[in-house]
């Protein structure tokens, strides 16, 4: 008999579990249908950004794989289609159709929630004014480009300087706009340490960004067509054409909720290492569930496609019977601004302070090359580990050319729970173009373990080894 | 009692040795001496094509620390200084001073050689000729570049197509000569498995070479003046106003064999993980010794600044009653020739073949951005692996712009013994300018456990999972 896999979201996570799904059994054994809102799938949210700064020239090359991609691979995709709630007890979903105002219900076997996240929109006068723009699904940043160009608005603020918030910023300096970026904490970029984010928060003035630092958004001021016109704070009015929200994004968990699906206290929908809900087969993944971090061993929620994309595959195979685990994360991320690079991963000190751990950290300047082969740029790394054990609890790296993917190798670290002096071992690739005989990553290590000999946490600081 | 440090050698290895202790003992404590054969100290053999190409422009950029640094820093340092022998048994080695051509006998209580390697120079006809070059001292670079100054040759070849080889063939033709590089086995790079070095032979014609594969070199003709003036295979002979030879190097073990000290089988001088010699109070350390593997297990000696370093600095705190170790290598190696990057770690398929590994290995072509951001360039990936276990074993990266440090990661997942499996989990840097969504190192874990899935290696893939 077919069985039918229903999947809500059609973008990666949704995406990836019915590919995945589809690979591993025939129609005839799996009937596969996702649902999905908007006309789009498989989109790359991450490029948004880069499509508004007009880095990219089309929405369409966001787009990793089309509806009709998808159908041709044996998915049956009906885009959109909304589902509106979700009954676990008769194995049913009811779905509107967006084009024809109609309402089905749809039966399933198997289900996988995958509905993303929803960007945090705080309860600040005046945000739901026209001109006030989050930036999430792939529509959101084709309107946004569409208000650039048509309207040619001349000054935006950004509300948030995380990632988003940077990356947006530089995105409409591009396009000739003068920007302002407002962060209600005293350094953008909240995650890394406040001493990494000042290295980010020069970055904004050199490519031309007017920052307000440590000052919350009070109102949002509406002219009288309704339209945003100015970002007020405590200290200042910013006029504003335009306005993109960069606070973070929150799991959707509005249809898992009303089923009576666990949510965690990370607000996503709690899975276990399967993707698998607190209900039997019903899957989740992606932005709309939290998940382990693997350093301080909480919940937390993510949202980032790498993640969505691995969890997608997880239920893809799980649902088909298959073996293959979702271990949890460890916050790794990198961005771009302008020619910076920055990254981080793992806990930061005031993360791993907070969970009580004795924090010691290391902060060293180098180059990205060999200081006498041209182009080696600057580089700074620093390492969150704990006294007086050495692991490694986190790293954050912020530099030019061939910064941010060093991140990983201490993400590898991190995930093996490696100290400060194993790591210093780690044989890492040298070439004067590449790295200096000591890679940044290493060098930092060298200091740190450095100072563990000087505390005597190393032992042996007797007398000199009998000849 | 002040006690006496002698070091024999004073580039990396031995210099990171005397800093190292200097740091930890006063010279009241411990007095450190160290005999450097040449006029330099510390400096960048891996930059010597980057000064013979010019894209150094002087010799002592390559220079870490002079010996006037050094000694300011409280190491007596000796140039031009040669030992001739060890004493062991009466604990002093025999000097001679090269500028003043006298010989001196000098106590130690603790001793470390740091000797280096030596161009391997086979017993081919004419290969001592005038015109031939070895390149691994500072002095090597000098002369060469002198040579090519000076004289003008219009025509060099380079003789073996490992890194210095691919690296000198760019140099020499960045100078503006006609450049050939003849290479005995039938694709450059030996450390790289075929099918990734063709990689390598495209890129070399690519930068102007002409490359001849497959091509022992039978012996080198000279002209009455007795310099070498033509390169002679089966197939051809080469004419050459200028030859490099690029044949790997050896562990110079001659002091040590001299002195009854182990010698092992990779023809490296034979370290414990604290770099200690089989002679109570001798240590040795850098391109001298030969170390452990630590996938084959087997011992390797690799001549690379990186581990020197590392050997080096372990040798001074062992020297001073600390306690760190050198555990061994995954020959991790990088490389740039034009714009093409070349990366390997562990053991190639060759390699763990010959082991009596079960072999798979997994390659994919992948880009190093996302497909819609600019720049993003081509990077092949190849993982070799262990069957059934699905154990990494080594792999191999060509590509252009971000591909050599993503071996980085591998060779912590190397170093950590993870399967593809587990790699596959990695929480990896995503951003559009640095990666597709899944970086290529995970895109070919994510084929290699695919294909695990499917010859059933995983377990699982019975009926789906019950509802």
């Amino acid at each position: 008999m077919t069985e039918r896999f229903v999947v809500v979201g059609g973008d990666a996570a949704g995406m990836s579990a019915a590919a995945t799904a589809r690979r591993r059994r025939s129609p005839d054994e799996l009937e596969i249908v996702v649902f999905e809102r908007s006309a789009h799938t498989s989109y790359a949210a991450c490029g948004l950004p880069y499509y508004v700064g007009d880095v990219v020239g089309e929405a369409r090359a966001l787009v990793a794989r089309t509806p009709e991609q998808h159908r041709a691979a044996g998915i049956d995709v009906r885009t959109r289609h909304e589902v509106l709630a979700l009954d676990l007890e008769r194995r049913r979903v009811r779905v509107r159709d967006l084009e024809r105002g109609r309402e089905t219900t749809e039966p399933f076997d198997h289900l996988c929630l995958a509905v993303g996240a929803r960007p945090v929109r705080p309860p600040i006068p005046g945000i739901d004014a026209s001109g006030v723009f989050g930036i999430q699904h792939l529509d959101d940043g084709i309107a946004l480009r569409r208000v650039v160009e048509v309207q040619q608005p001349q000054r935006a603020v950004i509300v948030g300087g995380g990632y988003i918030g940077i990356e947006m910023a530089e995105a409409l300096v591009r396009r000739g706009l003068r920007v302002c970026l407002v962060e209600a904490l005293p350094a953008p970029m909240p995650t890394l340490d406040p001493d990494m984010g000042a290295l980010v928060a020069d970055a904004l003035v050199d490519v031309g960004v007017q920052t307000y630092l440590g000052e919350p958004v009070q109102r949002f001021e509406t002219g009288p067509d309704g339209r945003v016109r100015a970002v007020v704070t405590a200290a200042r009015e910013l006029p504003a054409d335009l306005v993109v929200l960069g606070l973070g994004v929150r799991p959707d968990t509005r249809l898992a909720a009303a089923a009576g699906l666990a949510v965690g206290e990370s607000a996503g929908i709690v899975t276990d290492e399967r993707q698998r809900t607190s209900a039997p087969g019903v899957w989740a993944a992606g932005d709309c569930v939290e998940t382990r971090h693997l350093v301080s061993g909480r919940p937390v929620a993510i949202a980032l496609g790498t993640h969505a994309n691995k969890q997608g595959r997880v239920v893809g195979i799980d649902v088909t019977g298959g073996d293959a685990t979702f271990p949890g994360v460890l916050g790794t991320a990198v961005a771009k601004l302008c020619d910076l690079e920055v990254a981080r991963t793992g806990l930061t000190e005031r993360q791993a302070t907070e969970l009580g751990l004795v924090v010691a950290t290391t902060t060293v300047d180098d180059r990205t090359r060999a200081g006498y082969y041209p182009g080696a740029a600057p580089i700074r790394v620093k390492l969150v580990w704990e006294e007086p054990t050495g692991r490694l609890l986190g790293a954050q790296i912020v530099g030019r050319e061939g910064a941010a993917k060093r991140v990983d190798v201490l993400a590898a670290c991190l995930w093996n729970r490696m100290t400060v002096d194993e790591i210093l071992s780690l044989d890492l690739g040298y070439a004067p173009p590449f790295s200096p005989v000591w890679d940044p990553v290493l060098a930092a290590c060298r200091v740190a373990v450095g100072r563990r000999e000087r505390r005597g946490a190393l032992g042996g600081t007797g007398a000199p080894t009998a000849p």
